[in-house]
């Protein structure tokens, strides 16, 4: 092994990689200040980026091409232009915390592998139970994502009210369809999550929400009744606060009683909006939210944190192992009660995603996350104003939390926003309704100010001016 | 935002963390020769650590300390006396690739948020599939580990053979029971994914696997048909390739044969073993590989990249999508047709996995992995000839990849474990059957030597002299 170890361990090689290291770091500072990515084709970037995998190594001048062209072509997702998702510039501690997950790279799933990373991860949920019900007498795990989180909440759900579809599957349901009920718009994850459970899309009962989002309680009471009139079990309603595209949240307390009336499992969907329980201004947009079962929350979304940083909290302790655990892993955990984080997991081996939140909770603490949240609520506040006051633009709602959604007269969506990357003015993304496509602008970052907003704004009527005689 | 922003983004504080960065780079080219962890108990070392959660923000000199103490306390992973996982050292061009991947922050969703990546990841998924069946002709996807990617196979079956699931549930199956079959050393990911998918444990069906591993074509048969005399309708058989505890293999060749005759889903879990596919002297291990339908594949495990990076591939074109996508996710995935990888994966929001695999191979290129794949079973056969050689020790088989399973008199394994541990004298893990525990060693880096072994099992033997009176 000698070649190989003399290429990624020699002193030279080491300094070789520190500099890309340094150059990454100065990368990563300048990037607001860099051009925003312009969009290539697939073929002309992939032409021009060379990348083919080869039997031999590379030369240090080989790799050091790549890496510049690599910075230069991937998308400048910490630009203030960059407002495509619900999520962009990731803050410093966090990337510092994760780079100090990588050189101790471990696996999350034993005390033993991974002791200072287990306490860790146990303290935060423990404070972010606290902020949910009060108690931290709780569970969670870290999840891959909100997706993953959805699924897991729903499977815990399912295996809860069904307890012997653990060992006997599809054949552990009885005679009663179970189904599940949430909100139309809430994230594609449910249904996904609905078809990898084995209990299938038809079994998701999407309640039609008005474009505001907010269902009353009286039709979620009917659609309950309805479906237990049709010979079904409806054992868990899944609430979103803050929707993916209106940023909505549904009545947390009124589903919540609805809930208990039907001894049904309550998840809410917080993966996006949940972090306005940060905020003692806003987290009454989540009220109620004591009554959940089970709430899934990202802080890899608008607080800044690296993909991924994602919660599943969990209000009964004990259900999650016993959800999970199958008896044949006893080769990985051996003590049946420890600290182990793996029997609660849907992964077994797992990065230590908890380091660059603990750094950024260091760095700012709970009341600069805070002012965060505070601080994009009032931002998308701001360009909802600047919308209205433009007699070209329609605000479609007031916005709740951090989206603000509009439309250009004709709905013209798409060329506007192929001629905004192409020129690279900008990313911001859409979405439609039956009176046909509109923009969804997140302000995912605090930062964002009304001459930002006037900016993007301004560049989307110069476009939709252009290409209006077109469509 | 102000004081938020100033705390997280001026100079000073970007040079801050820029010397923890640096720190940490530090840290790791010097974990070699850095002293062993020595376990503590997680009361003592929260105490030690001052693990609390704050309103306010901590001061950089609060911030350093912390520093200072996670990496003194972590467990030294990259230490050669760290044998207790299936993976261990990290390789330098691994950590720099994560680093890329972090400060370039985005998702693996789209094409265009994702551009340069998406290539790469598209590119590996082609390069590996070539080596698995010949033709790039196919599909995958990265995955959150082998757990995760076992889980979406199994899925993918289902919905192959059972195509009424997605919308109908456990009411799409008729009248027959589905079941999986696996040999009973399978991971316990397996019966972990059939409770999630609804299946449930019972479902799968886990043919008696001997000490060695390899189970009999005939054995095999004689199971279908008698799932099938039963009225029941075996779908799925996994095959192991490289099981967690024997690193054995199963036949591949002799059960893709009968998943053909009796039209079942192949899947092989190669996640830990697949690896040998890299080698030429060792491929022969997983001959008939080129029968399965599915393969998992770590590179987090024995190639020594930053957890997890993991692969799915799959060979029939279109049916990772078709087995998934809802039709609720338009918001998200703009274009029927493109190359965007998100309408493949279980996730929602995914990292960017792929940039450490890909500067590793610049590094190293695939004759580079390959060295590494051999010297690593070389040395295991290295370790076993020792056992052998020692008249206390007993070794359980002849290793076929990199496990080496042995025992010593009385099977003592737990108090010697725990010495061991608490000395900072090295970490083995272990394993049990019928006739009680015994060491699991495993080489999961290619420069151990014959020196590095002779130490570990002196340590052992040492502590057995030392332990076996009390037991």
């Amino acid at each position: 092994m000698k070649d190989l170890r003399a290429r990624s361990e020699g002193s030279c090689v080491s300094n070789f990689y520190k500099s890309i290291l340094d150059q990454s770091f100065e990368h990563y500072v300048g990037s607001e200040e860099r051009e925003f990515t312009k969009l290539l084709e697939p073929t002309e970037l992939k032409n021009m980026l060379g990348l083919k995998l080869e039997r031999g190594p590379r030369t240090e001048e080989e790799i050091q091409e790549f890496v510049d062209q690599y910075l230069k072509h991937s998308m400048n997702t910490n630009h203030k232009k960059y407002m495509n998702q619900l999520w962009s510039k990731v803050e410093l501690p966090s990337i510092t915390g994760e780079f100090l997950a990588t050189v101790t790279n471990t696996s999350m799933y034993t005390y033993e592998v991974a002791p200072v990373l287990t306490l860790m991860e146990h303290e935060m949920i423990q404070y972010l139970s606290h902020l949910v019900w009060g108690t931290s007498q709780t569970e969670g795990i870290m999840t891959s994502g909100g997706t993953a989180s959805n699924l897991q909440a729903m499977m815990v759900a399912r295996n809860t009210k069904f307890p012997e579809v653990k060992e006997k599957g599809h054949q552990g349901y009885g005679n009663l369809m179970p189904v599940v009920l949430c909100e139309s718009n809430a994230h594609y994850s449910l249904k996904r999550a609905m078809n990898i459970l084995g209990l299938g899309h038809e079994s998701l009962i999407e309640i039609q929400s008005p474009t505001n989002g907010i269902v009353s309680q009286e039709r979620i009471s009917d659609e309950i009744l309805n479906q237990k009139n049709l010979g079904r079990r409806p054992f868990l309603y899944i609430a979103t606060a803050g929707t993916t595209v209106e940023g909505s949240y549904g009545d947390l307390s009124a589903i919540g009683k609805l809930c208990r009336e039907h001894d049904m499992w309550f998840h809410v969907d917080g993966a996006y909006g949940g972090s306005v329980l940060l905020s003692s201004q806003y987290r009454n947009l989540m009220n109620g939210v004591e009554f959940c079962d089970s709430l899934s929350w990202d802080f890899h979304k608008i607080l800044g944190m690296n993909l991924t940083c994602a919660f599943l909290l969990v209000k009964k302790k004990g259900v999650m192992k016993s959800s999970l655990t199958s008896g044949n892993d006893g080769y990985l955990f051996h003590d049946d009660d420890s600290l182990d984080l793996g029997p609660k997991s849907l992964q077994c081996g797992r990065r230590a995603d908890i380091v660059k939140l603990w750094m950024n909770w260091l760095a700012v603490g709970h009341d600069g996350l805070e002012k965060r949240v505070d601080a994009m609520i009032e931002s998308a506040k701001v360009f909802a104003e600047l919308v209205k006051k433009d007699a070209d633009l329609e605000l479609m709602f007031e916005p709740q939390f951090v989206n603000v959604c509009f439309r250009v007269p004709g709905n013209i969506v798409e060329p506007i926003r192929v001629k905004l990357k192409e020129r690279g003015l900008g990313m911001i993304n859409y979405s439609q309704n039956e009176e046909g496509p509109f923009f969804r602008m997140v302000v995912s970052r605090p930062d964002l100010e009304a001459r930002d907003h006037q900016e993007i704004l301004s560049a989307i009527l110069k476009t939709y001016h252009e290409v209006k005689d077109d469509h």
